[in-house]
Order: structure tokens, then C-alpha cells, then sequence
């Protein structure tokens, strides 16, 4: 195939040591993975990164490491975070870090309104001057990003790159790509819908699996090229070793196959209780 | 466009006259229509065809009206009930009028085990000797047919032709297609989805827009000529129209739309109570 | 206790026979049952019944067997259908034979919208001239019949005597109590609320598991007479019996305990598959 | 009422300057309220206190004032976090400060296992040598606490004093007193449920509506007092009160009620926008 710039981007997990701290060295052995993988686009602390299980501090330690091991990538840096305060906070290290593209969901656990999710990409954009990509994940969020509030986003905000739509919900995203594929970066979050997402005029996806296996990025490729049967194979194979992934709790099967593959002894932070063995 | 067999069958109306019975005149427009839009597949008593505000006897005189008027069509007969024992009733008069292929989805009401769908298609199976296609309409029925009753149909009644897949969840479709799609005709029963259920291997759609307008043969046709760019832009634009459509009580508006293009005064049974204006 | 007129009325199951057809012999055990429990109040035709699996014909000489055997008791016919005209004829036939109350459901299969239940029910009472009970079982129809909806059909009908609400949603339960249990009978459906409904101003229930145990009668007679610390106990005591009744597919544990308890051999008309061993 | 022992717990408000900071003197004013209301248990930190939206330095701050100012209050000292570590940091906290209850749920964003649940529970049961109430209000967590883990939680943990259930889901509460209260104190967390819950075995609720208003407490006490029809009666003026407080999102109300009784200007933390008049 000869597609150069694949538009898979690895939400990429934090690489975390037999201590459950976030690892210099687990990191250039993921990097390394994604240049084996061809994969110059990374997306961390993010919701594979398990951002939520972080305190601040450690969060912002490792976002220096990314920035002094991953100048060869495209980095979208995860800002999420449950409340406004800190969501700021962390883009104002990013910008500080010299960093021009960042990923904001909705504050969660009490139910974001719409009217709450566009005070928050306010205030972040008070204190960060590069791209946003939004970014919806309801089952997490507890809040989807509607299509109006993401028009007024871009309209207001005026630094929308792109849109990340994890939802699952294929309506959705086939209504997020009809009002915005043609004017900003549409990517579907959801592995097993790429080639679907593709087809209606998605840009690209953010795919988990890519933590430990570049398989999805054929399904792109295969795309682009125009041929749609080999697309429809790869899809199709590709869906039976994610439905495998998914049979473990989020996300606890990309981080084991990682440490499998490496043989690196790691722990991810409480209360996740194990990393599933792989058969 | 080159395509000579297009795979969209429509879930046909019942062409209910003035007084909410089924109309001999009312189906010859609307079966010229079809021959119009290209299309020569049918499938009355559908969820479309208000098969469950109609009495049996009135299915069948309506039935009797399709053998009659509908030599040229291949058709799917919808034996769908609440029981058993009016849809043996219904595939028997089917058998007796020359039909061979019939749609079945599982009772409904009181929600459907697995082994019932199993036992009602036995049952069913034991009075019709021609083709199945499996009905999966969770919406209405209140159960899904989960795959492993697919399997087993498909082993133990042994003539399966196809299966529709009406739920509107892709993931499921995806499965679907997965398992049934190299041995089975397996159809999108959404038309929003058509596009996204070919580009993962479905045969075609059975496709309730179709009542009215061939646009969503074009996507179809578009993508088995190999032109995904242009498959991808008639599906978008359908599904504007498809929005509007929806935004009438299922299935109001696809007769609302077939009356007033030929200025028909129709009818439909009690308890529907209107039938919207078009703009 | 010193309650007599208990307000637990029994959904009835349909005595059906070894070869799945209403039995009068069996319907007359079951009246001794209904006696021996101290319960006066049937509603037959109802889920429980399973007149959904039962042709038009069926249901009415069912009707006719209860008109001749159950003349000692109130009797809330069940007219319920999937479509208006169905549920004329059986209220018509209900009137014919002399009973005086009916319960309606709104139709099912495809959503009805609000106003087609209130056209249902014009429709029903154009027919019928004695007292209506609003059914609201949303799990089953696909349309929960809302508060303004059971306002107007009150307000325009002016036959409405009582709801069933078996929705199992207490909020809504709590709703319908509030606004019509001053002035109708409001009636709880789901054994295990009964005490939670009767607080709230419920006037009683109609409840399943008195087609086979007359425990949940205890809770009425406990509440009415003020002693809420037995009502509580007996509830409670009753909720572990309700489980495992739902352990089964519904409604097939009560047919079970039924033909179990009297050594009756009946079988379910299809699809049913089988009747449970009791423990 | 002769009821001295009032088992409702007030969730309360972090009383938030116009700077959107916790404030002293509007705690001051908000305890007045409670001796006023007969309210003597609060819970601070919880989901009414927006802890989600507050940063852990100042959770801790607001937890110092609370133990300086509400000595004579039984204080159940919110220490839920979306993950363990910081869990665990302000359950070290409330104890170094002297508190010896404390009220933890799951860890959420993405989805808690209930092998994760267990794991949080004994993290901070390490640290914390109190008493625990276990905290299930999956709306907000993603997550039930089911069944088995809060008998295993008793079981290992060992100092679990009570249980609430915000849930809103009336079965599941009825499981949870069926299983716990005759042991252990189990709360309904929805003020419109409480009387039901108590007809059901309920020790008592933690109220939200207690933040500004007492109302509730008399369904409590006419409970407890054997006064059924009073405690209907009030249940069901009240449940209007509590449908005009939750047309707004959760948890504004109580906080513009607070604010404008008292003529105090607050300020809800980003990214909550607005606080709506009252009428």
C-alpha cells in the first residue's frame, strides 16, 4: 500500500512501572512500538492512559517526559479531567511545555449540561492558544457533546481541529460527520467501526488496539487506497481480535499485552485489581 | 451505472383506500412505482405494511391482491404475529397462493425467549416448505434473535435464505454479517445504514424510503459499481431526507408521502390518527 | 385481621389443557382456588393470560366459559389488542355477554403514539358502555400511556374507574397516585411494590401470585388494618417468594405452580417451550 | 411529633463565596439552618457538595472548617474520589482531623469493576480506622454496588456502620434493605422515596432538599410515630416541592434556595453556569 500520512492516532496508554508510576523507560519501548507500527500520531492521558487514576502532579511529570521523548510525534495531549480547575491547569502546562494541540472532554461524575460544556472549553481556551480536537465519550462522561454545542464550540472557540466521537453510536457520529467532516478532522474513537466511519467520511480514527497491534491501521489504508474489499476483510478479521480485547474491563487488556509482549513487569495504579493474563 | 440487480427490497405499504382497507387500485400505483424506481423486490405485511392493525382475513384478501397484481416481483411475504398459530395460519395461506419465501420475526407482547423464536419457527417451518428470512426487530418484538438462535434456525430449519436485521445497532449488524454473510443474504433493515452495512459485507437493504423515493438505491448502486466517493455523498444526503421522514410516528409519513403524490384519499387503521402534511 | 373486602384482584392465568385450549373444568379449580383465598376480584384475558397468544375466537368462548362459572365474582374483562379493531370486537362481545368493566391497553408491535391510545379508547368506548381501568405496561407495549393522556382519557371518556400501572417505575407510580388516587382506583401491578404503592394512596393491587399463593394478600389486610411492622415483615417475607416466581420467563412459573399443586396436565400455547419444574 | 431521634442526614452544600470558594461565615449560617430544621447529622464532601469540582487542597480546607464549626453535628465525612489515591488522602485526612465516619463510593470516569470496588474499599480502610458507609449511586459513578460486594465489604472490611442508596432504583433498595437492615443502617438517598423505604425497612434518608428545607423530616417522624396517613400525606406534598427542585440540574436548587433565603451572593466552580431564580 502506499499510503504515507495514516490518520490512526494511538490514544496510548501510560506506561506505567512494576510501582504503578509512569516509566521513562516503558516509554521509549512504546515508542519504538508505534515506529515499528508506523504511527506518528499520540494521544496521551487520555482515557486508555487512565488520566483518572493520576493525581495532577503525576500527570504533569509525565507529560514532560512525552515532551522530552516524543518530539518525532504528533502529540494531542488529554486535558480532561473532572472539573474546570484542573482541566485549565494542565493546558497551561502543556502550552507551557510548548505543546499546540489538546483533547478536552465534559467535566463528569454530576452530569455536565450543555451550557456547563461550553463554560469549560471556555475557560481551558483562556488559557491555551493552540488546536482542540473535542472530544465525546458519554459512557464515561455521563454527558454527550450534541451537535449544537459543538457548532457553537467551533464557532466561538474558533481553534477546533477536530472532533473525537468514542460514543459507539453510529447515528451519532454519522450526524457529527455530516455537519463537520468537511470543515475539521472527524475521527471515530471506536476501533471496530473504523471502516464504517471511514465509508460515511470520517478522517481517521483514535484506536486503543494500536497500544499493541497496528492491524487497524490496514483497515485505513486499505481505505484510501479504494480498495474496499481487502478494507472489508481487514475490518472483519480485525473485529474478531477486538472483540477478544473487550472480553477484559476497560482497559485493562492493552496494558497486559504490552508487558507481555515486552516482558516488562508493571502494575496500573488502584483500584484496578489485575492485569488478565493472555492466553 | 451499470448495476442490473439492485439488492433493496421494499417493505411495502399496505395501500389502505379511504376506509382503511387495502385498495386493488391503490396497489397497481403503487406497484407501478416500483417498476419506476427499479425496484423489483417486495416484502408486504411488514412492520410498514401495519400488518398488526390488520385483521387476518383482511391479510389475507391482501395477500390474495399481491398474487394477483404482482407477478413480475419477487416476493417476501410477511408472516409475522403475536402467536404461533396465526403465523402457521398466514405461511399455510402463503403456500397455498404459490409464495415461496417468507419473513418471520419472534412473537411479541410478552417477550420472547430464545427457545420460543426457536419453537415458533419450527412450528412455522412444519406448514411452509419454501424459503425463510429471519426478522430481527428487537424495537417492536421485545427480543432480540441473538446469533446462537440464528445458528441454530439455520442449522435446523435448513432453508435460510437470508436474514434482516432491522435493530439499528451496528455493532450487532457487524456481528451478523460476520457469521451469516458468506452463506446467507444478509440485509440492513435501515436505510440510514445501507451504505455502512454494504462496506461491511451485507447484501443489500430492505429499505422502507423506497415506498416513495429510489434515492437510497443509488447508494447501493454507487457502492457495488465501486464509486465510494459518490456512495458516501448520496448516503449523506439521503439521510437528511431520512431525518425528516423520521420525524413522523413510524410509519405515518411513508404513506402520508405515497397518498399525496397521487392525490389518493387513504386511510390508515385505527388507532393511527393522522397522517402528517408534507411541506 | 378484621379487613373484609380485600383489594387484591387476581390477573388471571387461562386454564388451558394438555392441548393448550381454556378448559372449563380447569377454570373451575381455579375459582375454588380464588375462593379458598379469600380473593373475589379476576381479570382475566389480562398478560397473565396470555390472550396474545390466543386467536379472536379462542378468547371470546374463554369470556363466554367465565360469563357461565364466575358469576360470584367482580370480573374486569381483559379486551386488550394490537390494534382497535380487535379490541372493539372483544369489548362488544364483552357488553353482549353482560359484564360491565373492562381493562385496555394501548396497542403494541409498532410505538402508539399518545394520541393514538386516546383514539384506542374512544374508539373501545363508542362499543362498550360500562367502566373503564387504564392498563399502563409499557415493557410490553412499547408506550407508556402519560399522566396528560390518562388526564384527557378520564376527562373525555368519563368512564374511567380505575389504573393499573405495572410499569414497575415507583416514580411513575408515585405520579399516577397523586394525581388519581383521590378520585379512581389506582391499582399497583407488581406484587412486590404493593405495600410501597398502598403508602403512597394506592387503593390495592392486582397481583399474579395470587393464581397460586394468597401471601401477598397478607400485605393489603397488614396495611388496612394499621399494623405497617407486619405489613413490612410479610412484604419482605413475600419478595423472596416473588423472586424466584421471576426466576422463570414470565408468565410461565404460576401456569406451573397451578398444574403442579392440582396434578393438572396443561401445556401453553406456542411458542411457550416449557413449563418449569417446581422445586 | 414526640420523635427526638431524627435518622435524616443532611447532604450538604459546600456554602461557596461569591469567588466560588468555601466560606465560613455561609457555613455558619447554613448550621444555624440545621439546628433550626432539627437536622443534627451532616454529610459534607458528597455529591451535593460538589466535591468533584473542587480540588483536593481545598476539600481539605473546607473539611478543617466543618471540624472547627460543626463539633456538635454527627459529621459522615465525604471522602469519594475518582480514584484510590486521592480516596485514600482525605480519608487520612478526616482522621488526623478526628472524624470517625466516613461515606466512600466506587472510583469512576471509567467504569469500576466490582473486583475494583472491593480493592477501594480496603485502600482506604488501610488508612481509616472509623466507621464506613457504603455508597451506591450509579448515575453518577457508572457503576451499582451490587449485592455481593457490600456483603463481602461487611464481611472484610468489618466496620461498615450503614449503607445509601441513591440509586432511585426502588428494587434494588428493597434487595439492599432485605439484605442489610436488620444489621447495619440503610438510607435512602432520594428524597421522594423515603417514606417507601421506610415502609420497606429503611433507618432513614440522607435528604438533599434537608439543605433548605425540613419538610421531609416530617414524612420521618410521622413515620416513626405510627402516623401512616400524616406521612402519606406529607410525602405527597412534598414530592411536588421535589419535582419543582429537580427541573433544574442537579445539584443547582439547593444552592440558589440557599443563597437567596439568606440574600448571600455565592458563586458555584466552574464549570456549573448558572444559578436559577427561584420564583
Amino acid at each position: 500500500m502506499k499510503t504515507s500520512n495514516v490518520e490512526v492516532i494511538c490514544p496510548m496508554i501510560t506506561p506505567f512501572d512494576g510501582e504503578g508510576k509512569p516509566s521513562r523507560e516503558n516509554l521509549k519501548v512504546f515508542l519504538d512500538d508505534m515506529k515499528e507500527f508506523g504511527i506518528n500520531k499520540i494521544f496521551p492521558l487520555g482515557s486508555n492512559g487512565l488520566f483518572n487514576l493520576m493525581t495532577l502532579e503525576t500527570k504533569k511529570s509525565f507529560l514532560k517526559m512525552i515532551q522530552e521523548e516524543a518530539s518525532n510525534f504528533e502529540v494531542l495531549v488529554g486535558v480532561g479531567s473532572q472539573n474546570t480547575e484542573e482541566a485549565r491547569e494542565m493546558a497551561k502546562y502543556a502550552e507551557d511545555l510548548g505543546f499546540d494541540k489538546i483533547v478536552l472532554q465534559p467535566t463528569y461524575y454530576n452530569k455536565a449540561e450543555q451550557s456547563w460544556i461550553i463554560r469549560h472549553f471556555e475557560a481551558v481556551s483562556e488559557v491555551f492558544s493552540g488546536k482542540f480536537y473535542i472530544y465525546n465519550i458519554p459512557q464515561f462522561t455521563g454527558s454527550r457533546v450534541e451537535i449544537d454545542t459543538m457548532k457553537s464550540l467551533v464557532e466561538n472557540i474558533g481553534r477546533i481541529e477536530g472532533i473525537k466521537d468514542s460514543s459507539g453510536d453510529i447515528r451519532f457520529f454519522n450526524e457529527v460527520a455530516a455537519n463537520f467532516s468537511d470543515s475539521l478532522k472527524v475521527f471515530q474513537g471506536q476501533d471496530d467501526l473504523l471502516l464504517q466511519a471511514l465509508s460515511i467520511g470520517a478522517k481517521g480514527g483514535v484506536c486503543g488496539t494500536t497500544n499493541i497491534n497496528p492491524l487497524v491501521t490496514d483497515v485505513y489504508k486499505y481505505f484510501v487506497d479504494g480498495n474496499i474489499t481487502m478494507a472489508t476483510k481487514t475490518q472483519r478479521i480485525f473485529n474478531q481480535f477486538f472483540k477478544m480485547v473487550n472480553e477484559y474491563p476497560f482497559p485493562s487488556m492493552v496494558y497486559a499485552a504490552f508487558y507481555r509482549k515486552h516482558n516488562i513487569k508493571g502494575k496500573l495504579p488502584d483500584p484496578i485489581t489485575t492485569i488478565p493474563r493472555i492466553v
